[in-house]
C-alpha cells in the first residue's frame, strides 16, 4: 500500500509519476474505419516472423486481436490522466438531438462534493456539465435499436466483433471456416457480424451496448450469447483509501491485459472524486455498486438507507458516466427466509445489506418497489441495469437452492418492466456451483430472463481450495461461457482471502480471458480459432517470440521459457528446453513429415487409404512381425 | 539447478541433507485396520475447532482426506531414504504363493549396471533380490479378480475410496447424501464402496489397481470412473543430470501435495539408479515410458531401436518395481501419414520416436507386432499398461481428426488382447482438444476400449496461454474427469516453455487436485462434497485456521490471508481483510439470522409460505410503495 499519495489528514492527492500502458512486444495499434471517419475501432496487430527456410520459408501474416486497452496504447496520441481521454462518443450522442447539457449537477450529493472547498485539490480538473436525455426523451441504445435505427455504437461493436473476417478470408489469411468450430448450444452465431445483427441482438434485449451518454471517452463493446465472451474485472480500494491516480492505474493495468469492463467497487471518502477520474480515462465500460456509495452515506448502517439517498446516488453516478449499475433489486422480503438454513447464508454484500434493510423495517426492498422510476433514470442516460443476484450461493451445498431461484424468477419479472421502458438489462449469476449443476443454472437464466445476456461471477466449482479460486472458478466460467453466458466477472487468487494486488490482477483477468477464449471456441465465435492456429504454428516450426506474441501473456511465456534457455540465440533454435537439441517430439515430427514427402507418403488420399488396406492385410495375415508394407 | 550433489565428472552423488515431508498443520497420519491386522489404510486428519458461541459453539468433527504421502507423514516411522520405506505388501505377495525370488536380475543391462564398478557409489545399498511370477502363474490383479478372489489390495483400496463414509453416517458427523450430489453421466458409484465392488470393476477391466510385485512398498490405489479421480504427476532430470536425492525429494514433494501416481521421465545416465531410489521410496505407483530409456540405450537414434532392447528394458524395470508403463504400440506405420497434413503433426515424444522407426524401417511398429509378448512379461510381475497416445492432438486445429481416432481404435483393439492375457490396461488420452470435442472424445474411449480407465493429458482447451496451461488444461480436465476420465496427468505453468521447478509442480498438483475434486462432486462420488461443506461451515462461521487447514494448499491460503491482515487476532475476527470490520456479507447474514430468529421468521415452512402468499397479493395490489407486509 503506498502511503506518499496522502497528507497527514489521510487526504488523497496526487502523484507526480504519470499514469501508462506499456505496449506489448511486436504489437500496435490500428483502427479499422468504419462507414464514416469518426468509427474508428482499434485492434492490436501483432507483427509475425516468416516461417524459416526448414519448414518452407512462407510470410505469416499479421495476426489481429481484440484491443481493450484504448488511446493508452496509441503513441499518435498524448494521454494525460489530467486531462482523460479524447471523447470519441461526443458527436454521436449531439447529432442525435435527444439530449440536453445541464447547467449544473442534480444530484444532491454531487453538488456538495463539487461545492466542497476540501475536495478541490482532489477534483479533475475538466468536469463537463452534465448530458441528459430531454424530456420525453429516450437515449438507450435499446430504444434506438426497437426503432430499427443503427447507431454508430452499434457498427463499432460489428467491426469489433468480426475481427476483420470477412477481409482476412477474402485475403486467403485464415480459412473461411476452422477445423474445429463450435455449435454454440443455442447461440446463433453469424459467419459475419454485421451492424445489423448488432441491432437486432440489442432490440431483441439479447445483447446490450453499456454505455452511458455521460462516457463520451468510451470505445463501445457489446455483451451478448452471440458475441465473444467478455470479462469484468474489479477494482477497489475497499475501506483503506488509495491515492486516486493509483485507482486509474489499477484501471489500466486492467485494460492493459484484456479487462472488457471494470467494476470500481471502490469505498471510502473520495469515492466521488476517485470515480470522475477512471470514467474520464476509461475506454471501457465502468460498472458500479451504488448501494455501496448510499451505504457509506448513511455511515454504513444499512437500516438507515432510505429510496431518496439511493435515487440521489443513481443520478450523482449517472451523471458522472456510470455505465451500468448492479441493483439487487430481487432481495425481495419474502424470500430473505428462504437463507436461513443455507450453510453460508447470504454471501452478496449488496444482497445481505438489502435483506437486513428489509427485515429491519420489515417492508419490501425499495429497489424493489421503486423499480419503475430506477428505469426512469436509466433510461434518462443510458446506463445499463445488471440485476444482482444479492441471493447468489456462497458454497457447493447451496448452489441452485430456493433462494437463488425465487430471486432469479424476480430478476425475470424485473427485466420485463425494464425491457417496457427500452432499458438496457444483463443478469448477474453465481457464485458457487458444482459443474453438474451449471447447464441447469445457465438453461434456468436463458428461460426466466428470456435470454437478457447472464454476467456471471464463476462460478466456483469446488469449495476447497482458497489461493486458487480463479482456477476453480474458471472451469465453471470456461463452461458456462460455452453455454450461454456472455460475460464473466473474474476471480482473482486472493478472493475469500484478501486483497488483490497488481499480480493477483493480472493473473486473474489472465485466467478469465483464457475461459472467455475457450468458451468463444466451443460456442463458435467464427474468428476465435485464427490466434489458436497461428500460435500453434508458430509453435511447430520453432518461432519462439512470434509464439509469446501470440499469447495472452507474452511477458510471462518469454520469461518462463528464459528461465531455462535465456539465450536470445535459443529463441530461433529448433528445439525447446524441455527435451534438449536430440530428443524433441517436434523436431521427429519435421523428420518424418521430410522422409514422408522423400518417399511419396501422406501425399495423396490414394496412398493413405492403400496403406489402409495393406494394414487391414497385416491384421489379417496375423500381426506377424517385420512383414514388409 | 543444484551442482553439488555431482563430482568433476558429472557423476551424481549422495546428498548430505536428508529428505522429509512436511506434515500439514492440525493434521495428523491416523489408519484405518481392514480385515485383518496388516491392512492399515492411511487417511489424514484435519482437527477443527469448535463453533464460536455467537453461531452455536457446536463441536466440529475432524475431517479425513485422503493420504497420499506415505509413511513420510507418519511421526512413529522414521523413514531413511538409504533404506527405503516399509514393505507393506510383502506378506500379502508372499502368501499368494505364486512368485518365486529369483537369485539374479533377468535384464542384461540391470544386470550390467549392478556389475558396474562405477556405479556402486549411486546405487540403492538395499536392493531385493527381483521376484517373479512362477512358471505358467499370473500375478495380476485383475486375474484374481476375475477368479472372485479379493486380495489385501482391492480391500485397502475400499476402505481408501470409501472414507470410512458408512461410519461417519452413522454416527451422525455427515449427512447420508449431499445436497448436492452428481448423477455421474454413466458412472455408477455405489454409496459403499465394498471390496467386493472393487473386485468387480477390475475383473471387468474398468479399473486398474497398479501394484507391480516388485514394489512392495506400495500403499494401493485405484484407477477407474467409479472410483475418485487420480492426479498423476510427472518428474524428471530431462537431458540435465541432477542428483538421486534431489530425484527422490521430487517425488516426496508430489505426494506431499497429493500425486495419486508419479510418472519418472528422467534421462540422462544414471536413470536406472535413481529409479530404484524413487521405487524404494515411494508409497504411490511409479509409471515410466520405458521407449525413453531404450532410445537412450541406442544414444538417441530412433531407427536403431529394437524389439531386443526394448524387451530387455520392459524386464529390467519390471523387476525393479514400476507399476504401470507407458506404450505406444497404436503409432501403427499405416497411421503416420494421416499426421502429415496436422498444423503441428506428432507432438508426443514416445509417438513420434516410433513415427520415426516406423518410416525409417518402412515397418509395422515393433510394440505392435510384439504386443502378446508385452503381455507376457506384463502378467509376470503384474505392471499395468498405459497405453499410450502417441498421435494426441497438439493443437486445437488437430483435434478429434482420423489421426486420433485412429490410433484409439487400435488402442481399443490391443485393450482386448492385454485382457485376454488378464493384464491391466488403462488407456493415453489427449492432448489439446476444445471443450465442445472433449465429450465425443470420452464417449468414443469409453466404447472403443470398452470402458477400460482413461488417464489424459488436460485436455487444453485453447492453445493461446503458454504460462497459464495448468489453467487451460485444468477447464478440459475437469470435464473429461466429469464425463468419465480416471486419471487426470498434470500440466505445470511451464508447459511449452521449459522445465517446471518446485513451484511450478506444486502450482500443477493443486491445480489438478482441484479439477479432480469437482469432477468428484459432479459425477457424484459419495464422500466429496464432505471437506467442500467443512470449510464453508468454517468460512462462515470465521474459523479462519480451520478453512486454511481444510483447503487443498493450507500454506498458500495462510499467506494470502496474512499478507492483508498477518495478525493471529484476525484469525477469529469476525470479519474478513476484503471489506473491513463495518462491511461484511457473512457478519450481516448473521445479523439477519438472528433478527430472524427474534421475530420467528424462517423457522418454520407455514411461516414461509404465509410470506409468499402475502409477497403475491402486494404484487397484485401494484407493487406499491411501502406496504406493509
Amino acid at each position: 500500500m503506498k502511503t506518499n499519495g496522502h497528507d497527514q489528514n489521510g487526504e488523497a492527492q496526487l502523484h507526480s509519476e504519470p499514469v501508462s500502458v506499456k505496449q506489448f512486444p511486436c504489437s500496435k495499434k490500428v483502427y479499422v474505419v468504419g462507414s464514416r471517419p469518426d468509427i474508428r475501432v482499434p485492434m492490436r496487430e501483432i507483427t509475425l516472423n516468416s516461417t524459416p527456410a526448414s519448414f518452407g520459408a512462407e510470410e505469416n501474416p499479421p495476426v489481429l486481436v481484440y484491443d481493450t486497452s484504448g488511446a493508452w496504447t496509441d503513441p499518435t496520441v498524448s494521454v494525460d490522466t489530467r486531462e482523460g481521454l479524447p471523447a470519441v462518443r461526443t458527436g454521436w450522442i449531439e447529432e442525435r438531438g435527444d439530449t440536453e447539457i445541464l447547467n449544473e449537477l442534480s444530484s444532491a450529493y454531487g453538488q456538495e462534493r463539487m461545492n466542497d472547498p476540501k475536495t478541490e485539490a482532489l477534483r479533475f480538473q475538466h468536469i463537463r456539465k452534465p448530458r441528459r436525455a430531454l424530456p420525453g426523451k429516450n437515449v438507450t441504445q435499446m430504444h434506438y435499436a426497437k426503432q430499427g435505427i443503427i447507431t454508430p455504437e452499434m457498427e463499432f461493436v460489428a467491426i469489433r466483433e468480426n475481427m476483420r473476417i470477412e477481409e482476412l478470408q477474402r485475403e486467403g489469411r485464415i480459412p473461411s471456416k476452422p477445423v474445429n468450430r463450435g455449435e454454440g448450444l443455442g447461440a446463433i452465431i453469424p459467419d459475419i457480424i454485421t451492424p445489423e445483427f448488432v441491432r437486432d441482438e440489442v432490440a431483441r434485449g439479447r445483447a446490450i451496448i453499456p454505455a452511458n451518454i455521460n462516457h463520451p471517452e468510451l470505445e463501445p463493446m457489446v455483451i451478448g450469447r452471440n458475441f465473444l465472451v467478455k470479462i469484468n474485472c474489479n477494482l477497489g480500494n475497499s475501506a483503506v483509501t488509495s491515492s486516486i491516480e493509483e485507482e486509474v492505474e489499477k484501471m489500466t493495468w486492467g485494460i492493459r491485459w484484456g479487462a472488457d469492463t471494470v467494476m470500481d467497487l471502490s469505498t471510502g471518502k473520495n469515492i466521488h472524486e476517485t470515480r470522475e477520474w477512471i470514467l474520464r480515462n476509461s475506454p471501457v465500460p465502468i460498472g458500479t455498486v451504488p448501494i455501496y456509495q448510499a451505504l457509506e452515506k448513511v455511515d454504513g448502517k444499512a437500516e438507515e438507507l432510505t429510496w431518496e439517498i439511493f435515487r440521489d446516488t443513481l443520478i450523482e453516478q449517472a451523471e458522472q458516466g456510470v455505465d451500468y449499475f448492479t441493483i439487487h433489486a430481487g432481495v425481495r422480503l419474502p424470500y430473505v427466509p428462504l437463507t436461513a438454513n443455507r450453510l453460508t447464508g447470504i454471501v452478496s454484500r449488496g444482497g445481505s445489506i438489502m435483506a437486513k434493510w428489509c427485515l429491519a423495517h420489515h417492508e419490501e426492498s425499495f429497489l424493489y418497489t421503486h423499480f419503475a422510476e430506477i428505469c426512469e433514470i436509466m433510461r434518462a442516460y443510458d446506463v445499463s441495469f445488471s440485476l444482482g443476484d444479492g441471493l447468489r450461493p456462497g458454497s457447493i451445498a447451496d448452489a441452485n437452492d430456493a433462494a437463488q431461484f425465487a430471486e432469479l424468477e424476480t430478476l425475470g419479472e424485473l427485466t420485463e418492466v425494464a425491457w417496457e421502458m427500452d432499458c438496457q438489462v444483463m443478469i448477474e449469476g453465481p457464485g458457487h456451483v458444482p459443474m453438474h449443476l451449471i447447464k441447469e443454472n445457465m438453461e434456468k437464466q436463458l428461460e426466466v430472463c428470456r435470454e437478457a445476456p447472464f454476467y456471471t461471477l464463476g462460478p466456483l466449482t469446488t469449495d476447497i481450495a482458497p489461493g486458487y479460486d480463479h482456477i476453480t472458478s474458471a472451469i465453471g466460467a470456461a463452461m458456462i461461457g460455452w453455454f450461454g453466458t456472455a460475460m464473466l466477472c473474474y476471480v482473482t487468487p486472493k478472493e475469500h482471502l484478501g486483497l488483490p494486488n497488481k499480480h493477483d490482477v493480472r493473473e486473474g483477468i489472465i485466467t478469465y480471458k483464457i475461459a472467455a477464449h475457450a468458451a468463444d471456441l466451443a460456442k463458435g465465435h467464427p474468428a476465435a480459432q485464427v490466434r489458436d492456429d497461428a500460435l500453434s504454428k508458430a509453435r511447430f516450426e520453432f518461432r519462439w517470440n512470434d509464439q509469446f506474441n501470440l499469447s495472452l501473456d507474452p511477458d510471462r511465456a518469454r520469461e518462463y521459457h528464459d528461465e531455462t534457455l535465456p539465450k536470445e540465440s535459443s529463441k530461433v533454435a529448433h528445439f525447446c528446453s524441455m527435451c534438449g537439441p536430440h530428443f524433441c517430439s517436434m523436431k521427429i515430427t519435421q523428420d518424418v513429415r521430410e522422409y514422408a514427402a522423400k518417399h511419396g507418403l501422406g501425399e495423396t488420399e490414394a496412398l493413405e487409404s492403400g496403406m489402409k488396406e495393406k494394414a487391414k492385410e497385416f491384421v489379417e495375415k496375423g500381426s506377424e512381425v517385420y512383414q514388409e508394407m
